[in-house]
């Protein structure tokens, strides 16, 4: 037997000459990135230009990109590198960061990632390149996984109803003010908050309030006066370390109409009565000491939790059991109408993604310790806690203030007599970092990473830097007992068997297997989800997010310990100012929707400060995102519809428009390319028109894939954009978040870019809007992937990359469009990087909805590509370019030959209720069954291609009922009963 | 919708006091290991116990180990750790080893692992907890893997056939060298090795040829008298860099008979003409630089190829294409009949492993970089050795010492007019390792992590610590033309499609998802092979295998530059030592069967050393696992057999035999706990008998997961073991390797211990018996793992596990004797950690062959127990400590109703022909096809218990037909044309 020679060996032949080094190209890194980012090769890329016409890159793109827009000359970035000399120098850039103990608290603790969920899941391509779980029936693992998170969130926090995870603390406290004011509309539109809730806490709520009108007031809640709010907010415990009793504070507040909202400490939890069961109605919190790494500030997981009548005006996304087809129980996204609340003039909030990873991991922690974990955890940190208070009092410290005698549970507030900067001194000689307030009194918080040795050395800072003169176990005795009743749970939590069912690593792993196999990601086929951009994310991006020096950082830790942070910053700010062509870009939006938000707020902003504070129409095209508009009333703005025709923005329209509120006119936010995928040739007159008219420009980034190294928004007239980093910049989706949605601005704006009250960003401007996010630079810990992305691909592979994505798209419409009505191209019969199927006819012609093809898409093993947006009735496909050729033509194939079963409905040789469509998707069980009813075989169901024999990804359950779900809510883990199948 | 509130609310509620911190237990780490480790809980525990009939562990322990023999005290270990708080000081031992730049060579070279490799295979437990491919329906991946791995390692070599790889460079020599005697059985006993192989080859081969009676004579092979050898080895290129043409000293080989092998650079080989062109018959090497780690020494995957007539002379494994039930193609390890050569007296070759987690990583480096890739990362080591030679020539640096002119590759030798440690100095303050000759010449070697500053630096090292004055690019013409025709390699090789697919990371990221999906691993459900504990590989004995410290250093680097792993590597070696009760370990060993061989080796020395070196019988038990007698062959030692019954040694037999050979016995290779699972009562005495006439005591550490902390071979009498680190020490199976096989002797036996020609470890004995291994501590890179595991666990816990480990097999094998006779046990009635499940009879009752329930449990998700071994006809079972009970139970419930189906048969109830046992396993295509003609249900076939709907590995392939394959003997990739099912 011998090898097949085929027709490489031509290839395989060209050996470079013997002998004659050359010092050029030859010998600089061989493992360039370009090459492995970008799906075709280049003889492909030749190859897909021919078949549509074109013999350069250069002339397709020049029928692609209006002339008026494209760039000239190149990026700034520099060459393309190799991954291993790329990844040694950021190695160097990691350590000029150092690792400290971090005591500082307010809301970010020491946390160990448990080996198995860290290498199983936040290191695993399997978890964190899945897409949101919008198609259930090849999401059934994380949607277990986020069941599990809403269960355990329910359990701790006392309140039956828990979301699927928002932003983060800050944000999530937002939320529930403005939750407050649905609740009780009726009281005044005005906002309590503790004067001892976290400080970036306070700040974000404040920017939010200024926005959508709310008054904020700071003070002692005890104090209140409940009848002037509609909402009051706690932290639990308090950020000076303080467990308070607020249930006299909510029977108040609830006999005056107001709802009382609770920021809670998860691992407090364990121990502390929960907020449901002292009269919170909302409870809040950070997910991040549930195994998420602090990472500077994120990604993390906040929760959300309340009671059930409000379920519908929860933000965030909700998981829910329903039942298939077949009457098996199913989850998938609950009330999902209810994302109406996203929706134009309506909106309530913008939020439109989770922190799915992010609640996975936390999750999981959860399913790993059980309850008994999780509360021998909370037990020694509060253990050790006691123990420094003793050791704190032995040496004479106060450590009354602020809590005077009151219980504690990880966080103490002490007051020295002598300098406290000295004891700070103390501290940093033993690499420890403690809390500062302004007043000299110094705060320290210890987490499930502190241990005896660290008590000790703290003990130090404060004698002087000397060791302390007596051993731990002379102090025990002197904790005063602080509880009673009023503070101690008693009731139980996380009682589903899910929970003491893995706690051995084995049983973990499997359970981590079994979950990850329900669902389909980017390392089993192509995403092609228009306007989500699901390109690759590669392995040398996402490796140094879990080095120590990135993940082991408390976001208000002193600048100097993180100087390689910083630079990387300062290069990547610069970096994506490069590419869209602003003058400074803000890294604190850690969503696209907080990014839409900032920039509004920096329109606002800009408006305000030149006494046009009155400005406040914003006008969106109304094939917009629905986020757009959201963000729009969220900053305060009134929304003015746009028309548009043939995927562009109709000019006349907007200029009746702009011209009829030209003296209200704040913005217009358009996305470019187009959401339907074309570069409208208008877009400077579009920019110059709203300027005109005294607006400013804000350009939706989420389709900057297509223009990287190409065009440039502040070239051609924009104002202010976000960037979404998890889509153009290869940070992955991880099922369904974290995102990052930095923006960019031109001069002008910049003054307005955000702040924070702990640690001010570089970018911060002098007029700032306030804090966006509880961060200051958002999800810092996922930012080197978006750098290193950059800087492997160099200006010329960035070009590359765009061209690549346009190039894909294009030849798959082409070889689409003869089956398929295109629903619009550019006058030269080109589309941009994505484009849309017209599939509205065959409702008609063969009683098939769009929803029948996405779910027959998962019998070829693809996931749908965007469904029924912009346009109702069609399919948007985005390739990327890092799909390679023969998956493109695997999933063109998968659609020409679904249309062809649409045919044969059509022409009445299929039926018209009982088809492979109709069915769709088909699982293992259904195409094994001993019966087969169905007018079609069962080959037809489970491998309607040759190719699927070798791979498919099956779905785990039949279609899923969503209305049954909806009328049935179901938010936390069925017991076994519920699921039984008798 | 509220929490399924059930029985699991009472333990919820046993919440600690508050208020009392207890500064004892509660404040240590919450995150210890034991628990996680084992799988039954401590209730779970009680409750197997009971339903054996005990109520302590230690009675039910009394059962099953002899009084005579069981431990007092405890072990030495110290209590166990949180896996935190370990790592964290891990990471301080690490920190004390310096990666520097190594230009070594010898034959390790660093190298990058492209990164979508590193993350999801070598640190991807679905790929290293797979077992040995021998159930090839589920291991159709990694079969594939290894078949390109073949097909790639033909091709560069230029022989037809290639096997699955083997343990290490030298090794692979000292198996050629015994193929030559096997080819050449004429000729006569006696090896040449050139002098300019590398100097540990060298020494592995002179080991080995000591006790195979095989005469070496070392020096130049153009001088060699052929007729004088059956074989003549030499290094392609010299281990000091040149490129010489062997072919007109390969015709005079030929042309007196000897067979000709070259170990090769397999990088060099993409360049230079292939050792298949120029003569040899059998090329060997290592391909540790196609993307594998260093690691000190390994592991590692040798390559060993040659003509198909030498077939069933190669050792080691092979993977082949052969068919399946459906006749379509499938692949297995090839003629495993053949792995006769390990049997008895016939051995040849005592290799019963392969190093198959390191050759699928080169072979996916080969997938991912294709010929040209390679082509393109040699061609640049070569360019850059160029321009260090031009340098160097410039600097009046004699780069012509042992190279005059001749061509080279990434190698040179060079001569200072100076002291040449002048060089080495001025090179170690840049961090850099040169090689150091014996006669003061300097060797460099460069490598794909090599680049333009690196050749600089070494340059400045040779002009005396200073930058030198002049460019590299004066340098490149200075380079001479040194390469014609002879040298240059001008054939195609690597020419399958494989080798061109897979070049974007998102093509290999999905291409490795896809092998990976084929194959069950730990990750899916147990594995309960019995002697083969397939235990959990915990993820944080996992993590640092791969930190820079342990992956990144050159096996002879100075020991200065590694003194953390020094450190570990003498704990670890305590540590095992206070296991074993053994005075003295050595790691070297990199496989069980090298612990054999050196074992005996060390017992042959030993008698030698006392003038008894004629004693050479070694007795051995007939249950024996085949290598024992293959390694005593090979160790130079006559086999005599000993019978046995009820799974214990036939006392009396052994003693006549004793008796019988008291002169010339040598020693007794015993394995205990027996290999059918019996703690033999005897074992004090049989050890004291062996002693009494003369001979040493080999036990064999297969089975010492059933002893740690509970029994030591040290403490009853014997003299010396191996320990399978892969086995009871947590070293992952890697899919069939790598493996680890450390030794432990008395102190009589400690002067004897292997050492090393360049760097001698630690445990090398006065008298050695010389090098066993290529590297000095064997696999050193996976020693961590080991060490790890042993200090989590403590000494309490290495014992509990034991303890588990044993109640485990108590409990299954209870469960299961109603339905399966236990083919033996102790007078107790009890086993040790596995059991023999006795099958012989239903081939009678019911036409069921052992094959066939094997199959059948693929159906139900399982890994088949190990099959006819020792007994044939029988099932050995070994649920190790780290299976959950939940699992336990669900095996049990398989093989209860595989049971109930032979019973049906059996009874006349189905049919003997067609019934779901036969036609196992059945794969998603047969359970949903069109067609079912069988006598039961689909349902049957597929999901026989309900769990398996929910998750289930399915097999890729139905029944693979081995003689088919060995009939047809194809090893490497098949063309599309020989795959395609038309």
């Amino acid at each position: 037997m011998t090898d097949a020679v085929n027709d490489h060996t031509a290839s395989n032949l060209a050996a470079p000459k013997p002998g004659t080094p050359n010092l050029g190209g030859p010998l600089c890194a061989c493992d360039t990135f370009v090459h492995r980012h970008i799906g075709p090769s280049e003889a492909e890329q030749a190859q897909m230009l021919t078949s549509l016409g074109y013999e350069t890159m250069g002339a397709f793109v020049r029928d692609v990109i209006p002339d008026s827009i494209r760039m000239e000359g190149q990026l700034q970035i520099g060459p393309e590198r190799g991954e291993h000399e790329l990844l040694r120098e950021f190695r160097l850039l990691a350590e000029k960061n150092e690792v400290w103990r971090s005591c500082i608290g307010m809301g970010y603790c020491g946390t160990v990632t448990p080996p198995v969920v860290l290498r199983n899941v936040m290191e695993n391509p399997g978890w964190y390149t899945q897409y949101t779980p919008y198609q259930s029936e090849i999401s059934q693992g994380r949607l277990e996984a986020l069941l599990n998170f809403q269960t355990m969130i329910a359990g701790l926090t006392g309140l039956p109803l828990a979301n699927a995870s928002l932003l983060d603390e800050g944000t999530a406290c937002a939320e529930a003010m403005s939750m407050c004011a649905q609740i009780a509309p009726r009281k005044p539109r005005a906002f309590f908050v503790a004067g001892d809730c976290h400080p970036q806490t306070i700040e974000v709520v404040k920017t939010r309030a200024a926005s959508m009108g709310i008054q904020i007031e700071v003070g002692d809640p005890e104090k209140a006066d409940a009848g002037r709010f509609c909402g009051i907010l706690v932290q639990y415990p308090t950020t000076d370390g303080r467990v308070e009793c607020y249930e006299k504070m909510a029977t108040r507040a609830h006999d005056a109409g107001a709802v009382v909202v609770a920021a809670a400490d998860l691992l407090a939890l364990t121990l502390l009565r929960a907020p449901g069961e002292w009269g919170a109605d909302i409870c809040v919190g950070s997910a991040q000491r549930f195994g998420v790494p602090m990472g500077l500030g994120g990604p993390h997981a906040a929760f959300m939790a309340t009671h059930e009548a409000h379920a519908r005006k929860m933000p965030g996304r909700i998981v829910g059991v329903s039942r298939d087809a077949n009457g098996k129980p199913a989850l998938r996204l609950a009330i999902q109408t209810r994302e109406q609340h996203i929706k134009r003039d309506r909106a309530t909030s913008n939020i439109c993604t989770a922190q799915v990873l992010l609640a996975i991991m936390a999750s999981m922690y959860g399913v790993f310790h059980g309850p008994k974990g999780l509360r021998d955890i909370a037990a020694r940190v509060r253990g050790l806690t006691g123990a420094l208070a003793s050791g704190l009092e032995k040496l004479g410290v106060d450590t009354h203030d602020g809590n005077a005698l009151r219980p504690f549970f990880d966080t103490l507030r002490v007051r020295v007599s002598g300098d406290p900067e000295a004891v700070h001194r103390a501290a940093a000689e033993r690499r420890i970092n403690l809390r500062r307030y302004g007043d000299g009194s110094i705060g320290i918080t210890l987490d499930e990473t502190s241990d005896l040795p660290l008590v000790m050395d703290i003990l130090a800072a404060f004698n002087g830097g000397a060791d302390v003169p007596f051993e731990l176990h002379e102090l025990s005795a002197t904790e005063p007992k602080r509880y009673d009743e009023r503070h101690t749970r008693t009731s139980a939590y996380m009682t589903h068997d899910v929970f003491y069912s893995y706690h051995s690593e084995t049983a973990m792993l499997r359970y981590l297997t079994e979950l990850q196999s329900r669902d389909l990601s980017l390392a089993h086929a192509m995403i092609p989800l228009g306007s989500c951009t699901m390109k690759l994310n590669a392995t040398s991006e996402m490796l140094p997010v879990t080095w120590p020096e990135f993940a082991h950082i408390h976001p208000f830790a002193p600048r100097t310990q993180w100087e390689g942070t910083q630079t990387m910053f300062d290069t990547l700010e610069a970096w994506l100012a490069d590419i869209t062509g602003y003058h400074a870009v803000s890294l604190q939006p850690n969503a696209g929707s907080q990014g839409e938000y900032a920039g509004l707020m920096v329109i606002r902003a800009y408006h305000q400060s030149r006494g046009e504070g009155h400005r406040d129409v914003c006008l969106i095209p109304e094939s917009a995102h629905g986020t757009n508009p959201a963000s729009a009333i969220i900053a305060g703005m009134r929304v003015v519809g746009v028309k548009t025709k043939n995927g562009r923005i109709d000019f006349e329209d907007m200029k009746a428009k702009a011209e009829q509120h030209r003296e209200k006119l704040s913005a217009i936010m358009v996305t470019y390319p187009s959401t339907a995928g074309i570069f409208d040739p208008n877009i400077r007159e579009i920019c110059a028109l709203i300027h005109e008219h005294g607006g400013q420009v804000y350009l939706d980034g989420a389709n900057m894939n297509a223009q990287v190294g190409l065009c440039r928004p502040g070239d051609y007239g924009a104002d202010v954009s976000h960037l979404n980093l998890h889509k153009t910049f290869c940070i992955p989706h991880g099922g369904g978040g974290p995102g990052m949605g930095p923006i960019g601005v031109m001069e002008h704006l910049a003054p307005f870019l955000p702040t924070h009250p702990v640690v001010e960003p570089g970018s911060a401007g002098a007029q700032a809007i306030g804090a966006i996010s509880a961060a200051p630079y958002g999800s810092a810990s996922i930012l080197p992937i978006s750098y290193l992305y950059i800087a492997l691909m160099g200006s010329a592979g960035l070009r590359k990359a765009s061209e690549v994505a346009l190039l894909s798209a294009n030849y798959m419409a082409k070889k689409l469009s003869g089956a398929y009505e295109l629903f619009c191209t550019n006058d030269a019969g080109r589309v941009a990087h994505e484009f849309i199927l017209d599939c509205r006819g065959f409702e008609k012609s063969a009683d098939v909805r769009i929803d029948d093809i996405a779910k027959r898409l998962m019998d070829y093993g693809f996931h749908a590509p965007t469904m029924s947006w912009p346009v109702p009735g069609t399919l948007m496909v985005e390739p990327t370019e890092s799909e390679p050729l023969s998956e493109l033509e695997r999933f063109c194939g998968a659609m020409l030959l679904i249309r062809e079963e649409i045919r044969q409905i059509e022409e009445g040789r299929m039926d018209r209720g009982d088809n492979p469509l109709k069915n769709a998707p088909h699982t293992i069980e259904m195409v094994s069954d001993d019966e087969w009813t169905h007018a079609y075989p069962r080959q037809t169901a489970a491998f309607p291609t040759a190719d699927l024999r070798r791979r498919k990804c099956w779905p785990s359950v039949a279609r899923v009922d969503n209305p049954y779900g909806d009328r049935n809510l179901a938010c936390t883990c069925p017991s076994v009963s519920e699921v039984s199948e008798n």
